[in-house]
C-alpha cells in the first residue's frame, strides 16, 4: 500500500478496495478446498516460521527496542515478545489447529416438503474476517490459522507495537500459502496501522464478512459505532461467583481462589464474589484470609465491611470494575434473588458461578442468569474454548447474535439452504 | 412519551431510556415463562383484535383518508388496509404461531471433559427485538407474535402512514399481555415516528438485543450506518434462474413462469434469467413467446439481443435492479462458470436458481454461487420460512452472521454455555 501521510484519501481508498478484493476473492478459493489442503498451509507456516526465526526475531528486535523506548509495562513486552520459545509456540498452535475436523465437513438433515422439494443446508465459511487486536505477535498466526482452517479469508490489523514482527509473519504466510498454490492475498496483514484505514475498512461491507475487535473497552466501543460490518465481540469480563446458603465451604473458597488468581490479567477471571448472608459470618474470615495468603485486596460492600473489619470499602465503581489484578469486590446478599439482580446489574454477559449444593438454587442461576456461560461448583477459569471442548478460541462473544460465548472454529461459518425439486412451482 | 415537537433531546432520551428499560425487564419475564402462559397471549390477543375490529377499522379508516390524501400508490394503500378479512389473517396468524413449538424447548447434548466437567447448552431468546418496517398493520400483530412465542421483548417502530392503526393495535396487544399477568410494557409500539426517536434507539446497545428493519434500501442502509446494536437484513432480492445447457426445456420455462410472474413485486421473485449459448438459439425464442404471453419486458444482454430482435437492450443498469415488476434481464453465457461469475457480480445473496439435468453442474452451482439459497430445478418462490418449513418467517438475511436467508423463530433465539461441576478448579 506503501501510505505516506500526504497520500490522497482517494487513493487510499482506492488501495484499500482493491486489497480488500483480492483478499475477497482469495477467500472464494480458500472456500472451496478441501480440508488436506487447507492443513499443508499451516503445517508449510510451522515449518517456515521455524526456518525464518532469525528473520522474525531480528524484526521483534526492533518493534521490542521502540517499546521499551514508549515505557511499554513489562506485561505488555511479555506478550510483544517473539523468541524461540514463542516460536515454537506458534508452531504447536498452527499443528494444533491443522489436526483439528474441518468445520465444513458434515452434512444436515434432510427435510422433505409436502410438495417433494428436498430442503437441507450446508455449512459454508463467513468468506473475510478483519480482526483487529493488541500488540500480540502470536495472534498473527494463530487467527489466520483458524480463518484458513475454517475456508476464510482474513484481514489482520494488529497492534502498532507488533508492526515489524506482523510484517515479518506476513512474508511467512505469503510463502506457507504460495507454495501451496493459494494467493498470498488470502492472509492479508495490514502495511498501515492509521486509523483511518481502520475507519476506511469498517465501512467495506461489501467485502468484509465479520470485523472481530480484541483490545480496550475505548478501542472495541470505537469500532462498533464506526462499523457496517457485523462486529462479534465483549466488551470486558466482570465475572462473580456467588456463594449461596448450601454451598461447601471448601469448594467455595478453592473456586474463589482458582477464579481470582490463578491468572487474574485474563477476562474469565473472578473479579467479584457474592455471599449469601446466612453463612457470612461463619464464611467470610476464612475468605478473608485465603484472599490475604495470595495478596487480593478486597472491596467490601456495608454487610461484608461489618464482618471483616480490615477490608477496603466498595463503592459502585469498583462492583463495576474489570480489576484484572489482585483485587475483588465483595457483597453479601439476602437471596438468591438479590445475587441474581445484582449481577444483572453489574455482571457483563460473560462468565457466572454459582457454588451450591442446592439443586433448586443450582436450576435458578442456571435459567435466570443472563451471561453467555453459567457454571454451576467449577471455576470461572473453564470458561475457554479449549476448557469447554470447542478446540480452539477465535474469541468470545457477549452479545447473543450469531455467538455468545466462546468461539470455535464452527463460529467462523455460516449455513446456507440448499433445495432441489423436479420443476416444482409455487401455485 | 408525549413527544411535541419542542421538547428537550434530554428529556426525550430519558424517556426513551425508561420505556426501553421497562421492555427489557419485561422481557425477562417473559423469558422465563412457559410455553403454555405464552400460548395463551397470543390467542387472547386474536380474540381481542376480533372483538375490537370496530375500533381497528375506525383508526385504521384515519390512516387511510391520510394516506389517500398523500397521493399513496394503490400497492401501499392495499398494504396499509384494515378490514375484516384482514382481522381474520391476523386472527389466523396469531392462532397457527400458538400452534407453533416452542424454539426454547429441546435440550443440549453434554459433553463431559476429562477433568469431568460437564458443558452443555440452553436455548435462550436474544432479549429485545427493535423492529423497524413499513406500513403494514399486520406486522405489529404477528411480529409481536413471533417475538412473544420465543421469548423475547419486541419494540415496533411501523411506518408513519399506519400510525393510527398500529397505536390502536397497542391497545390490544396491552390488553392481551395484562389479562394474561405479563407486563404491557412487553410489546412496546412507538408513539412517534420521528426519526429522532428511531436513531436514539439505535445507539441504545445496552437494552436492545437485535434490530430487524424492513423496507427500502435506503432506510436499511441508514440503520447500518448509525446502529450500534446487531442488524439483520436484507437489501434486496435479485435472484437469477439459470438455465443450464442440459436443462429440461418445459421445466426451465416453468420455472421462469413461475418465478417471474406469481407475484413480481416480493423479493424472492426472479429479476434475471442466464442461459447457457449452446440452448441459446432454441430455447430464447420459447422463453419470449411464454414472457411476453405475461406482459413481462425483457432486457437482454448483445447475444441475447441477436436471437431475439423485438427485446430492449440491457445494461448494468438493468442487471443490477431488482424491478418488483413485470420485468426481467436476460443474459447468454459461455459456461457455467460465466453464470456463476456473473451471479457473483449482481446478485444480492438472496436466491439464485440452476435448471439442470447435470449432477456435476448441480453441485457446483450449490456448492459455488454464494446465497443464502440455492436451488437446484425448484421456484425461487420457494425461499420463504413457510415453504421451506421453518414454521413462520420473521425476516430474511442476506449477511451470513447469525442467520442467513429465511429466518424461522429459532433465529430469535441464541444459546448459552451450561458448566456443571463438582469443585474442579484449573491448573
Amino acid at each position: 500500500m506503501n501510505l505516506t501521510a500526504n497520500q490522497p484519501i482517494d487513493n487510499l481508498h482506492a488501495n484499500l478496495v482493491s486489497q480488500c478484493l483480492a483478499t475477497k476473492q482469495a477467500s472464494k478459493v480458500l472456500a472451496l478446498s478441501d480440508r488436506q489442503s487447507k492443513d499443508k498451509v499451516l503445517l508449510s507456516m510451522a515449518r517456515i516460521i521455524k526456518q525464518n526465526s532469525d528473520r522474525l526475531i531480528l524484526a521483534n528486535g526492533k518493534d521490542l527496542q521502540n517499546a521499551k523506548k514508549a515505557g511499554l509495562s513489562p506485561a505488555m513486552i511479555d506478550r510483544l515478545t517473539i523468541n524461540d520459545a514463542t516460536i515454537r509456540q506458534m508452531q504447536d498452535a498452527l499443528e494444533y489447529v491443522a489436526g483439528l475436523s474441518d468445520p465444513l465437513e458434515g452434512t444436515f438433515p434432510v427435510n422433505v416438503r409436502p410438495n417433494g422439494i428436498r430442503v437441507s443446508k450446508k455449512r459454508i465459511p463467513l468468506g473475510v474476517i478483519l480482526m483487529i487486536y493488541e500488540s500480540r505477535p502470536n495472534v498473527t498466526v494463530e487467527a489466520a490459522a483458524l480463518a484458513i482452517k475454517s475456508g476464510n479469508g482474513i484481514i489482520l490489523r494488529g497492534g502498532k507495537e507488533a508492526f515489524e514482527s506482523n510484517q515479518a509473519i506476513a512474508i511467512c504466510w505469503h510463502e506457507a500459502l504460495e507454495e501451496n498454490q493459494f494467493d498470498g492475498a488470502t492472509v492479508r496483514v495490514l502495511d498501515s496501522v492509521d486509523r483511518q484505514v481502520t475507519d476506511a475498512l469498517l465501512k467495506m461491507d461489501e467485502m468484509i464478512d465479520v470485523v472481530i475487535p480484541r483490545g480496550g473497552e475505548g478501542l472495541i466501543r470505537h469500532v462498533v459505532a464506526n462499523s457496517y460490518i457485523p462486529v462479534i465481540k465483549h466488551y470486558k469480563g466482570v465475572c462473580h461467583l456467588f456463594i449461596d446458603e448450601s454451598a461447601d465451604h471448601e469448594k467455595a473458597i478453592n473456586l474463589l481462589l482458582n477464579g481470582k488468581t490463578q491468572r487474574p490479567g485474563v477476562c474469565n477471571a473472578l473479579e467479584g464474589v457474592l455471599v449469601h448472608q446466612a453463612i457470612a459470618k461463619d464464611i467470610l474470615p476464612k475468605i478473608n484470609q485465603a484472599l490475604k495468603n495470595k495478596q487480593v485486596t478486597i472491596y467490601g460492600c456495608e454487610k461484608s465491611q461489618a464482618v471483616l473489619n480490615d477490608i477496603e470499602a466498595a463503592t459502585e465503581d469498583e462492583f463495576k470494575q474489570e480489576f484484572l489484578d489482585l483485587k475483588i469486590s465483595m457483597k453479601v446478599v439476602e437471596s438468591i434473588d438479590e445475587a441474581i439482580d445484582f449481577i444483572d446489574q453489574f455482571g457483563s454477559y460473560h462468565t457466572e458461578v454459582i457454588v451450591t449444593e442446592n439443586q433448586v438454587n443450582a436450576d435458578r442461576f442456571i435459567n435466570e442468569v443472563d451471561a453467555s456461560v453459567v457454571m454451576v461448583n467449577a471455576s470461572s477459569r473453564f470458561s475457554d474454548g479449549g476448557e469447554l471442548g470447542l478446540g480452539a478460541e477465535i474469541g468470545i462473544s457477549t452479545s447473543k447474535l450469531h455467538a455468545y460465548g466462546p468461539m470455535g472454529l464452527e463460529s467462523l461459518t455460516s449455513e446456507k439452504f440448499v433445495v432441489t425439486g423436479e420443476g416444482q412451482i409455487r401455485d
